[in-house]
């Protein structure tokens, strides 16, 4: 198993997905603010594992504070600076949500237990997510054929969850039934979650992975060289509507004009079932540099407008089925995905 | 006028396309050999321009034989270099096709008067795609309305052609006839000549331009910031399927299914009437290595797999108008564009 994230009582440790897979180094968060930076800066990213991340945030930052320090104080304060850190993901707020449940349950206990208590429900999130994704990743291969040629647009795999994957925890599992599988690694500008992080996962598990640009995909739908898509997600809401890694939405359009099916693969931490549409879903606007640059390299001149928006939401018309660790739902998806909830 | 390429008598002058905008530096080419590797290796790129510089290559190489050298032999040596540097853009076996027929109609000719006719021919060629631009500019620009935003991919500017540029020409002529123009260019990898080459021109003459991502591009569509597509072309067949620029497809499929023109511009020399359908295209594939790096970092781990196809090929259906030196063609193209040629 990938180490994404690990807790380690007195701190945060976490592969710096920013380096790979030029360089594996961890990164030691000490407190709760530096979680909530790494989370900014996308040390980790993926939906499931920025949840995991923030709880241990949670966890850490609780850890910290004395005894005669005011406990509700201090947790309104790690709580609020961990949820304004990325704006898109659910598994985020998910993930935070149930820490102040925990928090609110217990604030009376002595604060020993508390504490315990605090980073017992961190453990089990990212225990969870393991588990749910090998459960995504078990009734998700009945979808996939001995000799299918997947394309994946960034990363959903261990590193973007506690481990396993999601749209790549599907793949796995139906490798390790048997199943002879072609990747295709949208490389995911631009932070290129594709390029570094998709093809370094699965080479390391010689998962056969082919490396393309984003504009290459129409390609290979048109000559034939893809059988199906699947995907993580950030948010999905109540009609279907799937917020994802930007350009998710131009895969989506794309296998549905070639007739490819289009998976999403994401556990139910991801649904949010308080929007009832995907253009309500916030989009998170990052720094337009990380277009302008690759590696540190300025790819236009310096002074050129560029923008970033980290997501996109690809309507419900476009997803053939959502993979999630209680079932699999097809369209229309308020009712399939309700039943599962 | 931006300088794309120069014939200096002696050799045939070429601005670096791989190192803008960090870089303006020239290359010169002293023999056709030369030229040819200019043009493999993508100093010189955009169809129209590449024709330009085949033509300025035989030239060159006529030039430089002597009086007692076997004329027929030394030419079609010239014209077979040229001819296999790049597969898919027309306008390169124009521009040879054009060469090969004045060295015909004029090879018993006294030694220096036929190198005279070749000079004159070739100077024709440049001279004529400027031209034919500026038509397409003055025809095409009637498309465009004030405030218009454009999403174009890759460069179809001056840099792509003689001057001017076709696509670019377009919005260039909009701009000069006074309607205000936001240009969206998709970055275009991986050889990333929207942010590189488009940002560069279309900044050097104060047009507005914003750098997106080539996964970008459907987000803004939908978020109903792009009014209309124009892209250039590399070979146009009898019923107008069109092949571009890889991820040129992608991006018609997207305006299609939000509703928005997507316009092709191009002389009437990137029109193959010898093929009938986009799928008789060779599509050049070019070294995965371009995948892998940006700018000669590697951007995944040295030994994954990397596919590279250069263009891919946009059915017709997806076309809203061919615009070309002689007029506007609008579906069913194999009659309208029948009608120009």
């Amino acid at each position: 198993m990938l180490p994404t994230i690990e807790w380690d009582r007195d701190k945060v440790i976490m592969i710096d997905q920013r380096k790979l897979p030029e360089e594996e180094v961890y990164v030691e968060c000490k407190d709760y603010s530096q979680v909530a930076e790494a989370i900014e800066k996308m040390v980790i990213r993926g939906a499931p594992a920025v949840g995991v991340a923030a709880a241990f945030g949670v966890a850490l930052g609780m850890m910290k504070i004395g005894e005669e320090e005011k406990r509700d104080k201090e947790f309104y304060l790690i709580y609020r600076r961990l949820k304004k850190t990325r704006p898109t993901a659910r598994n985020l707020f998910w993930a935070l949500e149930r820490m102040k449940k925990i928090f609110e349950e217990n604030r009376n206990l002595d604060i020993f237990r508390l504490k315990e208590r605090l980073i017992q429900e961190a453990l089990a999130i990212e225990r969870e997510d393991i588990e749910k994704n090998k459960k995504i990743g078990f009734l998700g291969k009945q979808l996939i054929k001995d000799g299918d040629s997947i394309l994946t647009h960034c990363n959903a795999g261990a590193l973007a969850t506690a481990g396993y994957g999601t749209a790549l925890g599907v793949i796995r599992a139906a490798v390790e039934e048997g199943k002879r599988i072609q990747v295709y690694a949208d490389e995911t500008r631009p932070f290129l979650q594709g390029a570094r992080l998709t093809c370094w996962e699965l080479d390391k598990e010689n998962i056969p992975v082919i490396l393309i640009t984003d504009n290459m995909a129409g390609y290979l739908m048109q000559k034939g060289m893809i059988s199906l898509v699947i995907t993580g997600a950030d948010r999905i809401v109540r009609n279907g509507d799937t917020a994802n890694k930007i350009g998710t939405y131009t895969v989506a359009v794309l296998a549905k004009e070639n007739g490819l099916p289009f998976y999403v693969a994401a556990p139910l931490a991801t649904i949010d079932f308080n929007l009832g549409q995907g253009n309500q879903i916030l989009i998170e606007e990052r720094d337009p540099q990380e277009v302008k640059e690759v590696g540190g390299r300025c790819i236009t001149l310096p002074h050129v407008k560029a923008l970033n928006p980290a997501f996109d939401v690809t309507p419900a018309k476009y997803i053939s089925a959502i993979i999630t660790e209680k079932g699999i739902a097809r369209p229309p998806f308020e009712k399939s995905l309700t039943k599962l909830m």
